[in-house]
């Protein structure tokens, strides 16, 4: 054993916050990137005020903001919602030519685990790849329906890059969106965020799939425990931002 | 540090298993009492097909079966659904003379924390339970819509004993019942189960408070990974079989 060697599971998926919070705008930021990153080296998320998109890859947190722009952000980011665990992903299959829908579908097939948690890693060329990143809101934070009214909308042909991918079986629909939630980086790190359609020419598919969801709540945040949540519409509401 | 020191958080709640596999009868025991004890000393849950109710005290795991009978089960008893924790409440306050519904808001108002995760235990006497113990049923199991017709009903005036109960967020609905779920167990360990109403004659209330909840999924069972949720109706069901 060596002092490097890690001990996270890789078959735990580690979960800070829950989609709900982001329905009524509970979004300050209630944990920091540097305890964030002992519990994983690769995922997704956003920042406090849902500061644009987060992709972690290799232990690196990038951010996409609104306009666009990516940079690696500090140990002291806070964020009031990210999903994180440990890369181990196994090859699962090459794709060449395939649009979002069809992997989708392939990987579900392949896979055969839509009842469980999982993550895909799509690594390679892309012949087009559409994205979108939040623009931070200030306290009185905007609702979640407020926040897809006000972001950036970014698209680039013949990009080389990783997608990052969380799929949430249906059953599980509430504490996260139910089905594949992917973002972008490119390669040269200058185009990304969450991901509304892509076209693949030619790339790998990495999966790692989970047994564990480790969900985590922000417990010593008054606004979100003292919040009221039985009107806030949740599932509708998120499934109208998120698709 | 001593030799028996846990390592287990007192703000973790472990559960095996989703409420929604129970809706369609993917009742195939998946993990055993022996591995489940590593995660707590304090739970509740069902066996194999529904087999009975299950309340776990100070590490000693009992079922009530469909008969009223209490008995101590063994560390190869397995289980499709179950919840457990390492106890450390804290004394919450006192009660006397209330009811099911009166505690609860009471707990709610107290607590401040119907956006986590939380167990409370009530020991003291009741002056009427009311319980009811699944049938035990073996493959093709039953559905939970057939299970909740196949019952036994108990109920006892002047008893000593213990509730431990769970609540869940309603955002969390489908994951956990939403609210709260009691089990009971007598002092004398001769009347038990899931229970239906209580009523109170003096009681404490300890509360403990989880901000983590490890949701550990059946990805090794076939029949739970194959299925097809999509068609039953799973909130629904549930609402039905568990109010």
């Amino acid at each position: 054993m060596t002092a490097s060697k890690t001990l996270l599971s890789p078959t735990t998926l580690y979960q800070h916050g829950t989609l709900a919070l982001l329905v009524p705008g509970l979004l300050a930021g209630t944990i920091t990137m540097g305890e964030l990153l002992k519990h994983g080296d690769t995922g997704i998320g956003t920042g406090e005020g849902l500061d644009g998109e987060l992709i972690i890859l290799d232990g690196v947190p990038y951010q996409v903001t609104s306009d666009g722009k990516v940079t690696v952000v500090d140990d002291d980011f806070t964020m009031p919602f990210v999903t994180v665990h440990q890369a181990a992903f196994k090859k699962l299959v090459n794709v060449s030519d395939t649009n979002q829908f069809m992997l989708e579908q392939q990987v579900l097939q392949e896979a055969a685990a839509q009842n469980t948690f999982f993550s895909i890693e799509v690594t390679g060329t892309f012949t087009h790849v559409k994205t979108r990143a939040v623009e931070k809101s200030v306290e009185p934070y905007h609702t979640l329906a407020q926040t897809a009214r006000n972001q950036g909308l970014f698209e680039k042909d013949d990009v080389r890059g990783t997608l990052v991918s969380y799929y949430s079986p249906e059953i599980f629909d509430g504490a996260a969106v139910g089905g594949f939630h992917h973002h972008f980086i490119s390669d040269d790190h200058d185009f990304g965020g969450h991901v509304l359609s892509f076209h693949v020419d030619q790339a790998t598919v990495g999966l790692q799939v989970f047994d564990t969801l480790e969900q985590h709540l922000p417990t010593k945040n008054k606004p979100y425990m003292d919040h009221d949540f039985s009107d806030d519409q949740i599932t509708e509401t998120i499934r109208a931002a998120e698709k």
